[in-house]
């Protein structure tokens, strides 16, 4: 049997920017797992990021500032190399809706093919967070909308600045 | 920040009867936490049962016979309950469908609400078992097909039996 | 154009019992319709209820008591006919999941051949009560769980000495 | 390659009672496939049927009267041997909804897995009969609401008669 | 308790162009509200319209005109702005499918956020229009189909135009 | 009664590039029908395709070859004018998910509106091809991923090429 004495898990996104979604998730996860590996994705593979990958990184870590057993990384390889990099044995994501069930199902399969060896876990979004997702941020903001209550302050500052 | 060094995960269900479906998320869980306690709902809410509660933990025990870290146990409390007492810090349950994903979730915020530190971790089902339910097992064995590649041989046996 | 300066709604459910879920529903249809009339259905057509339907009308008319807009009535008729005696031109349902959906979509379909003018409309769940349902709420009561959060006073009392 | 100069699908179902969605699905399969045999499930493994198998049988023969190329029969075996035993290499299913779609992914896999030969096919429902099911068309007769569109005239008279 | 002597309701959308279904939510809002609002957006935030959005309020116009409580405006700010700009109680969206009932459900509870006066109410698309969007149409004109049925003459004459 | 001796079915995809799936699909309708067309899109209508209409021809070409009633086609025509062309009486698509779900259930309404003689049928995907799809082979080769068990040896080759 396996040591199971340090799991490592990453949490992997594009985070542009983070939401308290987020957070919540990657929080959970800690409670969960010895160590939490945030893998920020370099580049998204569908459309060009608002936010550039340091500052994605910079807005998560000092978000997270303070939490022992959770680093934040950017990567631009394969996630399951990624994971494998950092010694992981699980992947962690949140789940709020019925597509996002759908395209993890699909990607889960696909990574456990990949890398049989890493698990992917699901955790349900908090209800409070259920409607939350970093594009619906970033069409509030571009109207002046308040997203004071949806990111941290920071990245709503950054947003009022690259909107006004 | 609490101690990670021992964590344990409650797998709850009816498993009337087990199947390799469920076989497989409960060996996966054991791959993820130190500790895996299987929980058997004494008394199905919804109907009765085909196999008593012993049967069907004894169908559990002897297909999960030699993993160190995985244990049995049937219960008649609230699960939020058999978990805490139990130590758990996670429930694991496994999602092979949309109507699972629905029934989970509202699951997962209830718990929740009831239990707020105690986390409901979801794994996939694997592929080949994405279509297997217990329900599933009994109609086929109801009419004589064959149950052999779905159950472990004891429970297959026990099926022919009951339905000869 | 028909006169639209008194539009009576419908909240048709079975109550047993109702929930704080229940209750946001019918005050956000109380504050679009100039009437809410609150049908109780006297027996479910699935199962036996737990409460009789006066329990079940008084835990709804004590708990929506001081609304000018909303009253409470049992119903043993088919839905539309209940909705046209009351000269009603909507139904509102609250929609908190996928599997409400699909119900609910065929449900709207088949009201609508039988009484074509009357409209359907649906609020989604607030995000708090999206995990609720009398049946989850009988469960945890059933093993001596705490539902104050989830009903009104007097139900979780009455749930209580039904279980005790 | 096998021959396909003949190629037969069954129509499996409860029919308690037959709607015209069904009589939809089962022409529109006769117009795919040589021969279609409808295949009226004896008893329900669910519920009880309000109609007898010979009532279903009946109903659904004069409602298809007069098509060559399909034929009723009851079966109480499992369905992939009532498949086989016609020598079908189809099953002809309708999609009304997500929770059919589950529902009948689960069974197609199933069934693959007893009999690899035998395909399970989708016609999705026909808008105006997507709405349409056997219960939903009890439920309306039982308090006395108009099912005449719903269900052939037969059917209709029966329903008003047992419920009357 | 607020005066509810005269509703305002907003029906958003891109119209792009408008279609029979977009046609019928429409009026059943009207039949439902004292005044309907149809909101179209100046710039979809997803991708470049086809038409104009004086050509799109014009279709919306020609196709309405006769409706005493239904205008049309174009809009370039928050949807939650728009309709408090107009006194709107209640937004109102058709739901086709599952997909929509996702996305509508986190934009309803991102605007609730944003405008917790502001209800959003739905109502479930009729089933001859449940497959209709304007992307499909647009698609189908591309290729010289025919979409006489599917949108107003007008629409599709100028489609016929843009795609000759 | 239409002659059924001879059904043509079109199985319509972009195949960019095909998995093994697509071929899964392709090779069980070739055993319900007696000829099947691939019908390849020339142009994608929602985004610019990675290789060539005449590339993913060959593609399919090459792993079909040596079926007797299979043969393949680019077409660049409304879809059911393509299947009219081959005198096709089947549409036969794949269905992996929900969202496949809802996405066919509107192209199966839109398309027979258009060609009401044209059926479209439906294969659930074998569990072992549910993850897989073409944008999500281009994923993992464009960071050097495996993608030996998810397409052709010669369509790994060309991606291999493509992203190195």
């Amino acid at each position: 049997m396996t040591d199971l004495s340090r799991i490592v898990a990453v949490c992997p996104g594009t985070y542009d920017p983070v939401t308290e979604g987020h957070l919540d998730i990657i929080r959970r996860a800690a409670g969960l797992f010895q160590q939490v590996v945030v893998g920020v994705v370099a580049h998204s593979p569908r459309k060009d990021t608002l936010l550039t990958a340091e500052e994605r990184l910079t807005f998560l870590e000092d978000s997270l500032g303070g939490s022992d057993n959770i680093r934040v990384e950017i990567f631009d390889i394969l996630l399951v190399d990624f994971a494998r990099k950092w010694g992981a044995r699980a992947l962690v994501k949140g789940l709020r809706a019925i597509s996002d069930f759908e395209y993890e199902f699909q990607m889960a399969q696909l990574n456990r093919k990949l890398a049989p060896d890493l698990e992917t876990v699901y955790l349900m979004a908090s209800p409070e967070y259920s409607f939350l997702s970093s594009s619906g941020v970033k069409e509030i903001a571009k109207y002046g909308g308040k997203v004071d209550d949806l990111v941290p302050p920071a990245v709503a500052a950054r947003l009022a600045e690259l909107f006004s």
